[in-house]
């Protein structure tokens, strides 16, 4: 939404380029989506020397400070603290200095800037020649990563060269705790504890090896780093290493002559633990650089592309007819590697550890979304995240008996699992997360057949889930179980009466339940599950009420909800947009107007509970009154857009989706990525043009292509099988690249396809719709079709 | 509501006495129930010597400092800061030493105290009788006073007497500013602004005078405060009299002997401005004190009198058989009268100027229970307190624009105006407030037929209120004018559709807004409003919606509440009240439960709008689902009941109210009273016993007493008269105290009442009806009733 900014990226299949910069007014946005990441270690795009700077970000996955809430009021049952990612040691800091001037791309003469991510080598390449404010040029290149391999370790290899002279050149490698920082407006509640996060503890500088160690004042975190340094020069060369208390350098000096090149090889390692001591974290670091140094740049290189050859081999999405939407689903993908790839076990933030927005927190999107994604290309990884969940269960039955409710109510934003939303009406009584948790135990276990997790923690997540609906719902006279109170996906509604989503998301939930404690009779037992509550579950099940407007022929996203007056659509101007930045939420609350999609979500995910009419029908409805202030929602307009026929549309929305961080469209990029937009993409292509629907343990398909496109294929596991699909306008493929033969459905027929003995068959076209139309200035973008044949 | 605590204070029917005190754990609360005040200068009711404390308070009408808001998500619309009421310079302290012991009632021997606040003569006193640790015997007497007839001035009168033998005697009187205070638990929100929130501008000490002058750091008030001394000994005394940035001293040394007497008279003046600069307040405060002093210590005392002689011969009520509540309901008027009577457009915060509960703020109570009361006893505090109204139209206004509505939205919660809640749902979403000022208007010109501040301040206030509610609701296509998404009186729920008593005091306020509109049509035109927008105003009126159960026969509270499940009562103990202390509101907005009156009050206050079986019905109904979390609550429980029939019931919640700060039944007493509770004491005796309803410019009784009260006389003004009403169980009587014949209606009985001519008429007995029940632990304490005949 909003206007995009020009194109900041050259357009090209495997690489994000930005050919020409740095653009100092985007340096946070480009911080954003050049972060590297394996989902424990993460470090923004800042430039090596560090300055200018939109905002440093260097992130470890768990580490957080607490922050005392403040209330005006009193209520019962809020959180008294809140938990807020913290900003590392940055280590990526190379600074240079050229006869005495550092380099600074605000001074002197930038004669060339590029910097180019490399979605399969896995690395961020930089080169700029500069002549400095003293007039000597020089030549610099450096290449930057964050080891898949090598979970806690990174890498930057920084080469100087002179182009027509010799030059006296100093290149000084640093380690800094506490960095100060442009803080931006939007960050005023979190700049007080921020200023100064980390507390010192010990810092060194031996030889070529650095080390800080810090501590987090109310966590009681310890942490640290340590560089160690190769250096490759011409001749002999000057070092020197120092250090304080939160910052240790390395500094080299040479004089090179023209055709000569220094090189600097830093390699990083990090370390931190809630529980382990300082000589245990002090031991962890030595041991993270050792690792790194040990590979050697040119291994941490091989090892890195070795990953991404094979993350590609099943995980990528190739669209024809649409070079940029190509381009922005490689992207998309990458991210979602980098933020889940070596998270194990640490929650997975809504701007994965790519910025300080939202605290670091994570949402329910990593389930509904993220995961959504991860459970097909990379299951492993979907794995771990639900093990973070089930770690917090305590805190989850906690809360929930905090909240007079029994089983568990995990937290609406949290990085440690305690609820951290100091807002009740959009945190707590979100209490769909739970269904989003139960969900992806559940697509995880049919995606995978792992029985072995099913029994031993996604029984015991999803018994006490479900225990959370039967206490939160209540019967009413004519037996209809009802989810009062609640708020459903949709932030510009709250705290309503059978919101359609959370019920039919509660139902799965109950089902699932009842139907996973049948199986796993003992561990239910051991749970306390007795025959009466596996009953008890599946009549509340049968009997949940989900609200129907027959005057309207529509569902109403919660009770009520098509009673409302209908938001002022035509007062408004683009200008207007975000709603909740220029409206109370007591006028959003209570008209109609949807930021993002709630009731046409319920019917991608519970697509089974609607009729091909109701979609049609609701999607029309829901069209006109949704504005998309929120990025969760274009992918999922796209997924039912393309299942009721409005295929271009479909189109529009995927790139929307897709451009969300790479155009900045929503001015906030710089805060960190959209994850679970990006991980909508994929959605909208699989499961929109796709068709993909994944019921009861089965791959269904209805494939459907945009005039835009004129190819889609995509791969994904499934039951131990690497699949690709690929889809034209005659019709789609399904083959089998690993494993056994595997039966799955196009278009409602069972097909068979097997190695070597792919499926073909033709599309039917879809029934022709009036296209819905949406409210004023809130069309998507008209992605350019074809002209006419 | 909780455990009433033991007797504190002796029954008398003038005086609150605590015969034997200070009780230490009580400090806090007997501060509240002895602090003095004139509705614009207040004092707690501190020891002379500040300590031992509760918690020390001298308060300044409107004198507040802002505190920036916290929000842990962003809302628009929400405001940035908070007025918090200032802890002033204190000028009561007045410390002694007895052979250099500092007089402490925590050591040594107290061999005597009591404390009597006489309000027939406006003054607190105190008698004690000490015994230093070094033995020497002393009788102090002290009498405090806050003058009515010069409100900025006090005044405290201490004297000390050897009892024994001769000692040496040292009496410090001073002003101190930014004072040191144990603070309590609940205050953590406030603690860190409030701990030193005077910044100091000048000090002197020359004579018997000292003055402090200080500023608020982002206010900018001009504050100061001055004392002068009379001192009378047998003997001459040494005088020191000395100042600092915070503290100024005046201190008399004497050595008296036993039959003599040291008496220090204390005169007291004080200034404040938002708009003055300091040399203003400075001879402000100079004047205030000289005033003071002119008066001299006997005739402030005579003032004092005189100005009670004529409240009480105005506002007395009598009530035989239940000395408890006589004594209790002139320790109301008392209150009310301190709270209101110098206000003189200011705001009248909840807690009045007796703590700083609420930040000092006054909300929509203070308009439907004070002034409800305040207009029968003293309609010119009301004009002034509905000037304070007008005064801040402008804030109201632009708070309706930033709400998107039309008109005027006056805050929930304030002291200068601007909105003060941080929490919406039930702050800004409370739009019954703006109903609250408009019914206060209409009751203080429908009492006093001041014609002209209808036209100049009334209309205004009248139709940019009706504005509010033309905009914030809409018409749906059956016709009917709905309220959506507010939140009603009851504070255990909110953001509901058509809350009856929103809506119906909002068609009151539509309709008297048309209704002045034509009766001062030119100004009505300046006002911008045409014969249109009167039309609409009536039209919405007459279409407003009523919600009704008619299963149930019972009106929902608001649309759907009566749908709701029905809070487990039964699984609640006494320790889980109030609720909100611990249950979150996500459990109480979606259950039946009701923190206090909303749809009964709405039967009380637009008694037209009900039939006398849906009242009988509705209250046997909320009865059971009644929980009185808070003070508001009985008084009108007490209305409602007597009306309907339960006399006896009514009793026991008069009571309940009355007894509300006397016993701190909630234990907050300490942070101020409760005086919307207060006021209700008046009205559960006068609307509920007295059965009084104010209809269109008429009164009309229908009077019934309980069986344990045997009389009850009740002083009102009207129409420029000045009546008696006496009910016994035999009869009622009207009388005419001063002014012209009144036609009055008993019992729909039209009668004449004059001067020499009261009217006497039997009663009619009530129907006998089931009495209603309570939720488990909620029945209100029994009355003791006499015995059957």
């Amino acid at each position: 939404m909003g206007v995009p900014r020009p194109d900041a990226y050259a357009v090209e299949p495997w690489i994000l380029r930005e050919p020409a910069g740095p653009r100092l007014d985007d340096l946070a946005e480009t911080e954003t989506t050049f972060a590297l990441s394996n989902g424990c270690l993460g470090m923004r795009g800042v430039l090596d020397e560090g300055e200018p700077t939109g905002q440093a970000g260097t992130y470890l996955a768990g580490l957080h400070e607490l922050r005392t809430m403040v209330y005006t009021e009193e209520r019962a049952g809020e959180p008294e603290a809140t938990q807020t990612l913290v900003n590392t040691i940055d280590g990526a800091l190379v600074r240079l200095f050229v006869d005495g001037h550092a380099l600074d791309v605000r001074e002197g003469g930038l004669l060339g800037h590029e910097r180019a991510l490399d979605m399969r080598a896995g690395t961020l390449r930089r080169e700029l020649r500069w002549r400095s404010p003293g007039g000597e040029v020089v030549d610099v290149e450096s290449e930057r990563l964050v080891s898949f391999r090598h979970r806690t370790a990174a890498a930057v290899r920084y080469a100087v060269r002179p182009v027509d002279r010799p030059v006296d050149v100093v290149v000084q490698s640093a380690l800094v705790a506490n960095e100060q920082q442009p803080l931006r407006p939007r960050h005023l509640n979190t700049k007080d504890l921020l200023r100064h996060p980390l507390e010192p503890l010990e810092h060194r500088a031996t030889g070529d090896r650095l080390t800080l160690l810090h501590r987090t004042r109310r966590t009681a975190f310890v942490l640290g780093a340590a560089a160690e340094h190769e250096v490759s020069a011409p001749r002999g060369v000057q070092v020197h290493s120092e250090s304080e208390e939160d910052a240790a350098r390395f500094t080299v000096a040479v004089r090179l002559e023209p055709g000569e090149e220094l090189v600097v090889v830093k390699y990083l390692g990090y370390a931190w633990s809630e529980h382990r001591g300082l000589p245990a974290v002090r031991d962890e670091v030595a041991a993270a650089v050792t690792a790194a140094r040990a590979a050697g740049w040119d291994g941490l290189v091989a090892d890195q592309r070795a990953v991404l050859d094979e993350f590609w081999e099943h995980a990528d999405v190739e669209v024809d007819g649409d070079p940029e939407l190509q381009q922005a689903v490689r992207f998309a993908l990458w991210h979602l590697l980098q933020a889940t790839d070596r998270a194990e076990g640490r929650a997975i933030a809504g701007k994965a550890l790519t910025g300080s927005g939202y605290e670091g927190h994570a949402f329910w999107d990593t389930e509904m979304f993220v995961l959504h994604v991860m459970t097909a290309l990379r299951p492993h990884v979907s794995r771990d995240a639900l093990m973070w969940r089930f770690a917090t269960l305590s805190k989850a039955r906690a809360r929930a008996a905090q909240l007079d409710l029994r089983g568990a109510a995990f937290p609406w934003r949290s990085i440690a699992g305690e609820e951290c939303s100091g807002y009740w009406p959009a945190g707590t009584a979100a209490f769909h997360v739970n269904a989003a948790v139960a969900e992806a135990v559940i697509r995880y276990v049919d995606t995978t057949e792992d029985g072995e997790f099913a029994r031993t923690v996604g029984l015991e997540l999803l018994v006490e889930t479900a225990r959370l609906w039967a206490s939160l719902g209540h019967t009413t006279g004519d037996g209809a179980f009802h989810l009062f109170g609640v708020t459903g996906p949709d932030e510009y509604s709250a705290v309503s009466d059978d919101n359609v989503y959370t019920n039919l998301m509660a139902q799965r939930n109950l089902r699932g339940a009842a139907h996973w404690a049948e199986r796993f009779p003992d561990e239910a037992a051991e749970l306390g599950v007795d025959p009466d509550e596996r009953g008890q579950w599946l009549t509340a099940a049968d009997a949940m009420a989900v609200p129907y407007d027959a005057d309207l022929g529509v569902h109403p996203q919660a009770a009520g909800f098509t009673d409302q007056p209908v938001w002022d659509f035509d007062a408004m101007t683009e200008d207007s947009y975000p709603l909740h930045a220029n409206f109370p939420y007591f006028q959003l609350y209570r008209k109609q107007v949807v930021k993002q999609t709630d009731l046409v979500l319920a019917m991608f995910a519970r697509g089974d509970a609607f009729t091909d009419e109701q979609k049609a029908r609701n999607l029309d409805y829901y069209e006109r009154v949704t504005v998309r202030d929120s990025s969760l929602s274009a992918c999922v307009q796209a997924v039912l857009a393309a299942e009721v026929g409005h295929l271009d549309l479909a189109h529009d929305y995927v790139v929307e989706s897709a451009l969300a961080d790479l155009r900045d469209a929503d001015h906030d990029s710089g805060d960190g990525l959209h994850l679970a937009a990006l991980a909508g993409v994929w959605i909208a292509l699989v499961a929109g043009f796709g068709g993909l629907r994944q019921v009861d343990g089965r791959l269904e398909f209805r494939p459907a292509l945009p005039e835009g496109l004129t190819r889609l294929a995509f791969r994904m596991g499934f039951h131990g099988r690497r699949l690709r699909v690929t889809v034209r306008h005659d019709g789609a493929t399904y083959e089998v690249l690993e494993g056994e033969p595997l039966t799955l459905w196009h278009e409602g027929e069972e097909v068979e396809a097997a190695v070597d003995a792919p499926v073909h068959r033709p599309l039917t076209a879809r029934p022709r719709r009036q296209a819905p139309t949406q409210p004023k200035t809130r069309r998507p973008a008209r992605r350019s079709r074809p002209p006419a044949a």
